[in-house]
C-alpha cells in the first residue's frame, strides 16, 4: 500500500505538532470513539515476537488522581533537591504535570512474562519488551496529536501509588502514566525550549556516518 | 494547530500500514533528502527534560554489514537453543533480518550523561531517557513508513558488535539496529501473525477501566 505525498506530509505536521502537554488540558469528556481509535492505534505499535505486551488502565476518578497526584508532589519534592542550586530555583516553578486536570489518566504497562518464558528477540536484548511498550506510547501519543487531543508523560512518579490505586499485579511492569485531554492550544515549540532550560540540539550533532563522530555535550 | 479529520485519516492508514520488514527490502539508494526528513522526525520525538539523548549512526559499508550479520547468526544460533523443541524448528526457518538485503542500517544510541547529572523527569523513572530513545525510533518507523520506506528492528544481536564495528563509546547505550530501504512490498499483516505464531490479542483485552482486571494469559 502506497502513501501518497499528502498523506505523507499529514504525518509529519502531526509528528512536528505533538507536544508534551502539561498546562492546557481542558475538561472535556473525550467520546468512547475517539478514545477507542487511539488506543487501537497503540495496540499496532510494533512488538518483539510479536508480543504486545501492554496494557491500559484508564483513570477517570477524581479521587484516584488525587492520590497519584499526592504521590507526584512528593516524587517532585525528592528531585527538587537534586539540583544544583542554580538550576533548583526553575526546576520549582516548572509545571510539569496534569494529572488532575486532564479528564483522563492511562496508565500503561508491560506484561515481560506474556506468551512464555522465551520470546523471539529477546533473547539477546531482554529489554526489547519494554521497548515495544514505550513504541505502542509513541504511537498512541501521535494518534491523540492527530484527533487534537494532548498527552502528557508523567513520570516523576514512583510505581508504588499506580500499583496500590491501580491494582496492578507485582508481576507487571508499570512503563508509563499518561494525562490525555483536549486543550486550549498546543504550544509551538516544546515548553522547556521556550523558558530556556535546553534549546533542541542541531540535527547534523545527532547524526553519524559509518562510524561515531564525538559531538559537542554542550550545544 | 488543528489537525483535519483527513490528517488525522492519513496518521492512522501509516500507523496500520507499518510493518517490521525482513524480507522485502530493495536495494535501491535512499535519496538524502529522503532520509534527512527521516532523521528529523525521529529528533522530534518527545524526550524526557528536554534531554534528545539519541544519536543516530548511518551504517552503508558492505563490510560492516557483513561483520554484524556474523554476529548476528551467532546469536540467533544461540538463542534457537533457548526454544523448546517444538518451537524450535519454526523459529530457526523465521527470516528475522535483513542486514545485508537493506542499504541503510541505522544504529540508535542513548547518551545517558547528555545534559549532565541530573535530568528532569528521569529522577523517579531512571530509564526514562532510554525510553525516549525508542520515542524517537518509533517517529522515525512511522516517518520511513509515510516515505514508503520500510524498517526493521533487528534485536537478535550482541551490543559488542556495534561497540566495535561502528566505535561507539562504551558510556554509550545502544537502543536498537534498524535495517531501512524501499521494499517490494509492505505485508498486509504482520509475518508472525501471518504464519501462525501468535494471533493479535483483542482490544478489549488489553483495556481495563479504574482498576486492573485480569486477562487471558493465552487468547
Amino acid at each position: 500500500m502506497q502513501i501518497t505525498q499528502e498523506e505523507r506530509d499529514s504525518v509529519y505536521k502531526t509528528i512536528f505538532a505533538r507536544r508534551d502537554v502539561r498546562r492546557e488540558f481542558l475538561p472535556d469528556a473525550i467520546p468512547d470513539d475517539v478514545l477507542k481509535r487511539v488506543l487501537t492505534a497503540a495496540h499496532h505499535a510494533p512488538s518483539v515476537g510479536y508480543m504486545q505486551p501492554w496494557d491500559f488502565v484508564l483513570v477517570r476518578s477524581d479521587q484516584t488522581k488525587a492520590r497519584i497526584k499526592s504521590s507526584y508532589l512528593q516524587a517532585h519534592q525528592q528531585a527538587t533537591e537534586m539540583f544544583a542550586s542554580d538550576k533548583k530555583e526553575t526546576y520549582q516553578k516548572l509545571k510539569l504535570e496534569g494529572i488532575m486536570e486532564a479528564p483522563l489518566g492511562i496508565c500503561v504497562t508491560c506484561d515481560r512474562s506474556r506468551n512464555g518464558p522465551v520470546v523471539i528477540g529477546t533473547t539477546a536484548k531482554p529489554d526489547m519488551d519494554l521497548y515495544s511498550t514505550v513504541c505502542a506510547i509513541q504511537n498512541l501519543w501521535l494518534a491523540a496529536r492527530a484527533e487534537n487531543l494532548g498527552v502528557g508523560w508523567v513520570s516523576i512518579l514512583h510505581d508504588d501509588v499506580l500499583y496500590d490505586t491501580l491494582n496492578i499485579p507485582q508481576d507487571i511492569s508499570i512503563v508509563a502514566y499518561l494525562c490525555v485531554g483536549y486543550v486550549s492550544q498546543f504550544n509551538d515549540k516544546p515548553e522547556l525550549e521556550k523558558l530556556g532550560w535546553l534549546p533542541r540540539r542541531p540535527i547534523d550533532d545527532v547524526i553519524h556516518v559509518d562510524t561515531w563522530q564525538p559531538t559537542p555535550k554542550e550545544p
